[in-house]
């Protein structure tokens, strides 16, 4: 089969493997769709050890395909099944860490994967077969957005602020619509990127004419909080932009009782009090990747409501033009999600 | 009537007042025990502007007394109802603020105060005439305690750290044993309240003798996070202790899944990042007073539980003592609540 292998900075290639062998109690995908992650171009783009994909293997890790082998025994699924792979419990479908999945990348820009201990809707999800696979293919980065907003327990009528306007923060947005929210505030900063926040029925925040604070106080006002500082009057804020200084501004304006949700890795580190968290209630919420449940309800959401999600998917390659597909997903003026269809 | 007026540092006197008149709609109540808070000692001690204990003026917030008059139509209360009142809704019953009350001080060391618009369980509670008035006295800051330990919704069996023994981390502790946590670790650096720790049934982290990261790692094992490094196997941190690198610290040692609340008003900055929230998904939950729900469970807990409240009280002065019981609060190598008797 052919592979998509990383080998370091800038450098992917397509190159040819063995297909997976079936062992029992296995079965073998074929893929349709793949989908270049934040994840993927961190790797290819800055650095690869902090994201867990090494030189010389596959990699990928958001994809829907279609069952071509199953191992005697195992009667969940059958040949022909479209299905989604959850790629957090890929290769430990029973992990020992407690509430959080093992991450592993699973080989989505491979031909084939095999799933050794398939079981339905928690490692692999049967989908409609009418669903369309560019916007099944979003199945894993709106599953990170949908957990980033489910762990905050946003309630009917929330104001939802969400830093930064790419692949995470659009799920987010089409989520949000999905949930009956419809007045939510999505920041972005350049032209094509505005214009995907407008066109999917986000408010926009553009960064290079307003500060968000300024912005989000003349869109929803603001309040006097405990502390007597001025406050912004969103519920939640999703941070899915995580540049520097973003938990010191959230910190500042969040509003007395409101909720931060932290799906993105920013690594620059940022200086809270305690008495700030304490004197304003204010609940942050890390988020982590998703549960099975989260997939099951991501797929729910996007099989209803695929109008929604189909403007994420800006690109589609053929798996030989790997390369050239990880330089389009890498200029955020052009793109959103880039999409691998196997197809092709 | 007496009334204990705040000067300013180290000054505080008691003076001769007018007794509050009964107007429409009121109750006056005739203080039975007030209790010295750490807000009123952060006052007495450092400063005053950032807890809203201005110099002339009436002062002390913790009190339980006896409704002595009731104004015609008021028919929630009656002369004799032995009450506690909630001085976060005293004087605005019905705050703006949304969540989060409107926190006042409230007269606790007066010889009386009135109540204006009194609503059973909202402001003014009933409690049982049998309960010890020294063990009443503790119903506010147990409520603080128990709202810091209701917001992260611990599961039974969680293993719980508190940092800081002192009222609030001690009155934690107490709640904790009522709702059936056994293991809980509480840090303490001073022999009386390290004696405090072990009389009220928390394990002791003595920090004089070890680190609490050491401690709690011995005690209750390690694990290895997503992030590869060694953290903790506590299920949720109270932080009433708000030292400079508190946050810091919980957030290196917090395990994957796992919850702090921050109960204290430390005013250190400690740095954070957004990967170590969304890595480990931490819930991090601000704890600012609680609700009138919080005191009346915070009353069914020491009604139920006297015993497991009483030894926080470790002195109790008459008001005449006001002077001198500041003093003795404000030594924690020998006090921990210090109250003011009313009747003596």
């Amino acid at each position: 089969m052919k592979a998509g292998i990383y080998h370091g900075l800038h450098d992917v290639s397509v190159e040819e493997l063995p297909k997976p062998e079936l062992i029992p109690g296995s079965i073998v995908i074929k893929n349709v769709r793949a989908g270049i992650c934040g994840t993927d171009l961190h790797a290819y783009g800055l650095e690869y050890e902090g994201v867990c994909i090494y030189p010389g293997n596959q990699f990928g890790h958001e994809m829907v395909g279609v069952v071509d082998e199953v191992a005697d025994g195992v009667t969940d699924f059958k040949k022909g099944d479209f299905v989604f792979v959850n790629p957090c419990t890929f290769k430990d479908p029973t992990p020992e860490r407690g509430t959080l999945a093992n991450c592993d990348m699973a080989g989505a820009f491979s031909q084939y994967v095999r799933v050794d201990r398939p079981r339905e809707n928690y490692n692999v999800f049967k989908l409609d077969p009418g669903l369309s696979p560019n916007v099944a293919a979003l199945i894993e980065p709106v599953s990170v957005a949908l957990n980033g907003i489910e762990i905050a327990h946003p309630k009917p009528g929330d104001k939802v602020l969400i830093y930064g306007g790419g692949i995470i923060g659009l799920c987010a947005l089409a989520c949000l619509g999905c949930l009956g929210f419809d007045d939510v505030v999505v920041t972005a900063r350049n032209d094509f990127r505005c214009g995907k926040v407008t066109e999917m029925g986000g408010v926009l925040c553009d960064t290079r004419k307003q500060s968000i604070p300024e912005f989000v106080i003349d869109h929803w006002g603001s309040l006097t909080g405990n502390s007597s500082e001025k406050t912004w009057n969103a519920d939640l804020v999703i941070d899915c932009g995580g540049w520097k200084g973003c938990i010191e501004e959230m910190m500042k304006y969040a509003k007395a009782g409101s909720a931060i949700s932290e799906v993105s890795l920013g690594i620059s580190e940022e200086k809270i009090t305690a008495s700030q968290l304490a004197c304003k209630a204010i609940r942050i919420y890390g988020s982590f990747a998703y549960t099975p449940e989260v997939n099951s309800r991501a797929i729910a959401m996007i099989t209803e409501n695929p109008e929604r999600f189909a403007p994420i998917v800006t690109a589609v390659y053929g798996l030989s033009q790997l390369p050239e597909a990880f330089e389009a997903a890498s200029n955020s003026h052009k793109n959103v999600k880039v999409l691998i269809d196997h197809t092709k």
